[in-house]
Parts: C-alpha cells; sequence; structure tokens
C-alpha cells in the first residue's frame, strides 16, 4: 500500500484515513471547506468532514471498497496541499 | 424552555439539538452549508456539522452555557427556513 | 450552431453569452454561485460573473476559441438547472 | 475624508472605491469569495465583485448615500486583511 501522507492517520476502524485541521477562525476554516469542496468535486471523491468552529476533522474512505485505496491516499495529500496554503493555525 | 423547532430532537447528551438532512447531491448539500455559514457568521453562532456526501447532520450547543439555549433555537429555526428554500430530498 | 440556451443572449460582441438572475437575497445568490463555482471546476470551464448583492450577471465564452462554443452552451444549460433547483426571484 | 486603503482607488465615477486580486488559480479566487462573503453579510453591506477565472475586481459604495462612505472604507480594509492571509499571487 501507498505511504499514509503527513499528519493523517488510520482511524480505528482501519478503514478510513483521517487528520484534524485547525484554523485562525470560522472563517478561515470554512474557506478551506470551501477549496476542499472544489478539489472533490472535480475528482468525483468527497471526503466526510465534520466542522466544529475553527477545527475541521476529514475521515476519507472509498465507501464501495470498504477501505482505505488510492484515490483517499491522492485525496489527502490534495487536502494537506490546500490546507498549506491557508496556513492553519495548529 | 422554548420549543424544539420541527425536525429536531434533543441528543443522548441531552445538551444539544440535533438534525439531518438529505440533499440531492454533494453540491446543493454544500450550497446548503455555505447558506448556513453565512448565517452563522452574521449571528455570531455556529452550528457542529458532518457532512458524508449528501447528507448534512447538525449539532447545536451554547459552548458557553454547556446546554441548548435560545440562541440554539433561533438557530434551528433559521437552519429549517434555509432547507425549505432549497427543497432537500428527504 | 447550437440553439442558444433559454433565457439567454449573444452579448454585444456577439463573443459571449449573457444571462443576469435575480435571487431573494444575497445569501440565495453566493450559494447559487457556490454551485455554479462546483460545476465550473468538475467540467474545467468558467463563466465570467458579476454579483451585485441578489444579483448575478454571467457572461460565457471561451478565451481560447475567441467565440462562443459548445461548451459555453453546455455551461449555460447547467447554470439554468442549477437556478431552476433555488427558485431565483425573477 | 478617510484615507483610501492601500491598493483601491477611487473608480471613474467617483463614487466608489475599486480594486483588482490575482489568484493562483480558480479555487483560490473563490475561497477568497466565500471569505469577503461571509464578512459582508456579518456587517450587512455588500461588494461589487466581478470574477473572471483567477482574478477579482471589486467596486465599493454605498448606495443610499451615492458615494463612498466610511462603511466603504472599512470594508476595503477588511477585503485587504483577508487577501493578505490567503496570498494573492498579484
Amino acid at each position: 500500500m501507498a505511504t499514509i501522507p503527513d499528519g493523517w492517520n488510520l482511524d480505528d476502524s482501519g478503514k478510513a484515513l483521517a487528520r484534524s485541521f485547525k484554523f485562525k477562525d470560522f472563517s478561515e476554516a470554512f474557506a478551506f471547506l470551501t477549496r476542499v469542496a472544489l478539489h472533490a468535486e472535480k475528482v468525483d471523491h468527497h471526503p466526510e468532514f465534520t466542522s466544529v468552529w475553527n477545527k475541521v476533522d476529514f475521515r476519507l474512505t472509498s465507501h464501495d471498497a470498504g477501505r482505505v485505496t488510492e484515490r483517499d491516499v491522492a485525496l489527502a495529500e490534495a487536502i494537506n496541499a490546500l490546507a498549506e496554503r491557508v496556513s492553519p493555525a495548529g
């Protein structure tokens, strides 16, 4: 299997990649989510995400395969690249 | 206490209002989230939300009070009004 | 050439399709723009748009061809379909 | 009158502040617009904007006053602060 991208981990189920991001405020977090949404539509692979004000938690899995696939690894890398652009706070 | 808005329930903790919405697709769900985000910034009270493709789950609580307050009830009513405008699928 | 989609016109230059939409308020207009943005990224063809509160004006052209192409016609049809879903006010 | 914020100019009509921003790509430009939209709803003062892929042009005026007011100056400063956070390309 491919290397797990920087900052991500397999969650407890072993079937999803997970990572949390923390931003300066809600506005910055939501703009980041908007960029992730634009990317997800483009590649037709969508993350699960939970937002609590300035925090965003992602869970990436391939529902059809029932496990982490290359598409999730690629999505995790794309999310990392977007997060770097907006300077997450933590 | 105020009446719980239509479609919402107290979650298991008893400290938050919860409701799930289902839309036609990711695009419609995310546009709805954008409207909720615009409203949340305006009233400075933000929902917790989880998105899984066309589904959005909300959890509304007042962190400072540690329980559901009038602000959560008002936010739930505002979210209901926005959802009606975009014709949720279920 | 293909039929011009309902509600659209060639602008004065003859090189772009144009249409204006009016919504209930800014929030509804911006959520509609978000859906158009998600679609544009997916198909890698982006409209020019101008927003003035509840109004959105589009101008669709294919910069590489210097004229209206099938891609613009398809984008105009997609924008029409999205607008119908959010019940534009005028 | 207040000082015109950095990077802004009075447009030809003399009744609006104008500034153009250029970003890395459409995604970055639209995420920036989303942040501006969230701010605009919060302060209930909305910019006119035109988007052409990675470029965004703003025009700020107070329609009720028919000229630039303190609200436009404050909005221009807020837009500048948001643009700095996302590192516009030009």
